[in-house]
């Protein structure tokens, strides 16, 4: 297992989802710049084939693994609300994550944490049903393991709550935060709807990651400082001027290492 | 895990094939007259939440898991061969154990032997690569585990062969056979193309059993002896009269402590 | 074309809902029972072998043949709320009718209404962009026609708004009661988390039968009188008592020449 | 629907292969240069969305649209051989067909001859119960419109044979060959397994392009000439380079009037 057990925010991506014949990313060009990355499991996205070949490049490039489940949604990407009963959540995710470890073990190494994708990610805070079954999962899942299984959910100013939410089943929680997008003054994402929901230049997108990464107030779109405490960063990037940005938040975060790994 | 280390002739059943809204089979009503369980892992049927109720039902009852991994194609309940690369078969091979390997350990289960579905199982015999490329994903799981994970088979007069081939990748083969099928000269199952290939009165089955249980020759479609040993009997019940054949059976082979087990 | 020019109340069933090797009903015995069947089309249930079967099985009882479609979800059988885009769910309603319309067209008949299925079914009267959507792709496919192709959809206190947003895109609506559900005060089904949600006894179903079929105000779940006009009775039968129960609604319908048709 | 009666070679490509989130190829670039668009139809690729705007699309440019059934496998584009029965493959041809006809009227076009995808493309020749299976889809389809719907195969020394058999069921056959492809001796494309299969110059592929077009023999690896009449030239192209290639191909055939149509 690559070491997720530092103060450090981390780097994390979306990638492997690619479907069959169908590339997505550019996983080739973004692994390198990672600390974890967030692998899809077959629902939304990937197929077993697929999942492997980016197993073995997150290990060669020394980036920790988590699964990515979704909801069963291919021709939506998991983007679209499904109404699945708790039952239904709990089994899907371990259906998934469980896919993703054997996968992972073959070549010798583990998926260490759990952040569902698209509308699964967002019902989570919409709805404490989801939640909970979410967590019932990955309780599951942590019990064959002698290192915890942390879940991925959305940072906002109710970190508090959900943190003790997801204790009573034994859940440690890791919050993500977003550089390069815009929160309104509750705290949440502001909605792609609205043109100003993602930042277009570097310098607020940095100055983002500073504040985060530094645990200082976030300013939301109206200018209302935000407290919202985060433990790793989502990034995105498929060209080179994306990943150079990265490459800016790394330093940003990280300091003098912050070169190329892996 | 339920023991697996014994001299006597297992009986096993293909167990988990409903679908969502779709019920095959009696799991209830076969469970409780079987020694393992062979469980479907979502590609040829079965979902996520109908695989922990029949993990479930396998654990109150105290039956051995096995896996049933097979072909994408739920249209066609795997049973219609599909030109899959080798690479493709073993990812698809771990990713379905791996699901179902989850989904047990939740239960504090595992999954104790790997047997391949339909015309993954039938592909194995006919093509070595096919062979070859499912022994390579059950030994990446394997590695996993302080003990065997073997792979179930159709028993032929040629076991010894496929062994030494499969211990090339450090795989222990369970050599399966079946007291209601006629068998041709050459060793292999009779095909359903003709209507002499299921035997339908219970004396036929219970002396094929007994031949097998026994290590005797069975008698080919033609008269010719065939000598092929066997682990485990695969048993179909979805019925009571099917149930008593199997109790039959169990009395047969097991003896006296032949009652309803769990 | 069966005739559907008739001011008689149509006994309509979902019908061909089983699923490659997954049966689902009876439709054997059902069909010749039913006026109109609503024909699964692949993505709640059904496949294309099956809707050839099931094609062939109404004609040859002259039952009138509409298309059953559904978000695209096998495993929660068309049940699940899927928050798809109004465009996504024209083109799906096309895609699905289209292919029973060709299937149809190979047997020498036609489709000729439109049910669509579950969640898709409840989401039309609840979210009026669904409805407004579902109206497009059935007009997309009436300009195909010489003749209307009506759209069935849940008869309430409201059909008059209905009928009039739907003639707006040129579509005529078909309203559908249940004799074996009771209904809410609001004109709406008792949903089924209710124990009172379905009549158990003959009786109540008869009575509220021939309420709906003689143009009587039915009665509320708390005894008040609802007027609710429908075209069509939605039965449900897979085993001789239910078929029974069809036929004394047929009886009490259509009068003398009640006997089972085709 | 736009014209196919002419006595010049038609270039036709491969069209709409995007599936939800997942681009591929670039249709807006390659659309105005083709005369048909053979139109995936869900099973190897596309989604109902996806076709409707493929559909419009190809309006737009006044190209004939052609259905491109394939083997329900989206993970293997359809390129994996499955061994389905000929009732299967009737149905499941219609089906796709229909589905695609359906969104087609929609916008007041027509689905005006069927080409196969993949692994069922090659199955035809090679097995001739599939080729009688998808004519026989082909048959009940054509019942539908007052004019033919002809089945595009592949162009061999062989077409007359196949042209007979087809016509037992009412069929009219294209026959397509490729510029950019080598052929074995038997006249059938050349294996991709070899590296020499695919051609890499214009000056090659033109060559080919201009020997079909004339009626001229082509010339097979070995160099023997092979006499393979064709109605259509398959091309494809997702950038620049690709598109200008097809465009000279365009102007040997068509002359003069070769420039970029709609």
């Amino acid at each position: 297992m690559a070491d997720m057990n530092t103060t450090k925010i981390a780097l994390n991506a979306d990638i492997g989802e690619s479907f069959g014949a169908w590339q997505m990313g550019a996983d080739d060009l973004l692994m390198p710049h990672i600390d974890w990355a967030n692998i899809a499991c077959g629902f939304h996205a990937s197929d077993p084939l697929t999942m492997l070949n980016t197993v073995k490049l997150a290990k060669q490039h020394e980036v920790v693994i988590g699964a990515h489940p979704a909801y069963p949604d291919l021709v939506g990407f998991g983007r679209r609300h499904m109404a699945c009963k708790p039952d239904e959540i709990t089994a899907m995710v371990q259906y998934q994550v469980g896919a993703l470890q054997a996968i992972a073990a073959g070549q010798g190494t583990t998926v260490d944490y759990v952040k569902p994708h698209g509308a699964l990610y967002n019902d989570m805070l919409s709805d404490g049903q989801t939640f909970d079954a979410v967590c019932a999962a990955v309780a599951a899942l942590q019990q064959q393991r002698s290192e915890p299984l942390p879940l991925m959910i959305m940072a906002t100013p109710e970190n508090h709550a959900w943190q003790q939410r997801a204790e009573t089943q034994g859940i440690t929680l890791i919050f993500e935060g977003f550089a390069d997008r815009a929160y309104d003054d509750n705290g949440r994402l502001r909605s792609r709807q609205f043109s100003d929901a993602v930042y277009q230049n570097d310098e607020q997108i940095l100055e983002q990651g500073r504040r985060f990464s530094q645990g200082e107030a976030i300013v939301s779109i109206t200018g209302k400082p935000l407290n919202i405490r985060i433990d790793s960063l989502c990034v995105h990037g498929d060209n080179p001027s994306a990943i150079n940005t990265i490459e800016k938040l790394r330093t940003l975060i990280h300091g003098d290492e912050s070169q190329e790994r892996g």
